[in-house]
């Protein structure tokens, strides 16, 4: 056996360890795990982008929200979001105390404020568009088999069906 | 065009609406929006499964960690699981009361508690890979593609050693 073989085979055992590792506890053959730990360090590279902006991710999807929305208030991000309302409380005060939003008192129920960006705050849409794409780009996504996005859509698509027939059943 | 094109043709339409309505203000051609969305009905599938024996994840995930580890205590379960020492200590309390788990002092230090599943605890554990199974069952996962599983294997790595090497840059 050529030595280069066992320099391969040392690095691949040393990778393994590393993967254990950071799965901890999860079992890296059961799928539902490896999704948790896929989801988990999707959220970490985010949260580590954003926080050159002094961001989170709650933050960031608070300001897409409001962006997409022309008549969104506070009760709208929480169920959007499914963060409890002290969250959802806490993040909008630090968006407005830094200038990304701003409360509008709603022309059709004076007692209810709605949400709008400031200038600053639009200008962080394409910022977060060029962090979604650095991160698809350094996982190599554009390479990928157009079949097994397919079938993750697919399969996503039946993850949330197995819920709706749940809460169908309940009604 | 036969009316039975057109039935099917409506009936897609409907699945795409309740499918936009369902991903909400998430893109449903960016992979990372998808990951997102797919996690969270996989997480809200377990949650209404656990709901039955008044649980929930976070009292999952502390039940099967206690059963991996020999001397596990509350730090452990906060540092394993990325959760706030308030909300382990919630879930710890719970646990506790409800008979799942208890406390015993640390032979090596006594100041220290060490936690431990109960029998009822213990039973829990076929439990918990029951209603995995029946979710994996259920999506259909066990007549997928290998490659597609081998393919999502490697992507969850590349997730974590880009995190990985963004912690080495900044030690």
């Amino acid at each position: 056996m050529c030595s280069i073989y066992n320099i391969y085979n040392c690095l691949y055992k040393l990778y393994l360890m590393k993967f254990e590792k950071t799965m901890g506890f999860y079992d890296s053959n059961r799928m539902g795990d490896i999704l948790f730990i896929f989801h988990k360090n999707h959220k970490k590279y985010l949260n580590d982008e954003l926080s050159k902006y002094n961001m989170s991710l709650i933050h960031a999807l608070c300001i897409i929200m409001i962006h997409e929305s022309d008549e969104l208030n506070q009760k709208d991000l929480s169920d959007g979001l499914h963060l409890t309302k002290s969250a959802i409380t806490k993040a909008v005060k630090k968006l407005e105390d830094e200038g990304w939003i701003l409360r509008e008192r709603s022309i059709e129920d004076k007692r209810h404020f709605i949400l709008k960006l400031t200038d600053k705050g639009n200008d962080f849409i394409p910022i977060m568009n060029d962090i979604n794409k650095k991160w698809e780009s350094e996982m190599g996504l554009y390479e990928l088999d157009p079949n097994f996005m397919q079938i993750f859509n697919e399969l996503t698509h039946r993850a949330i069906n197995l819920n709706l027939k749940k809460e169908m059943k309940k009604d």
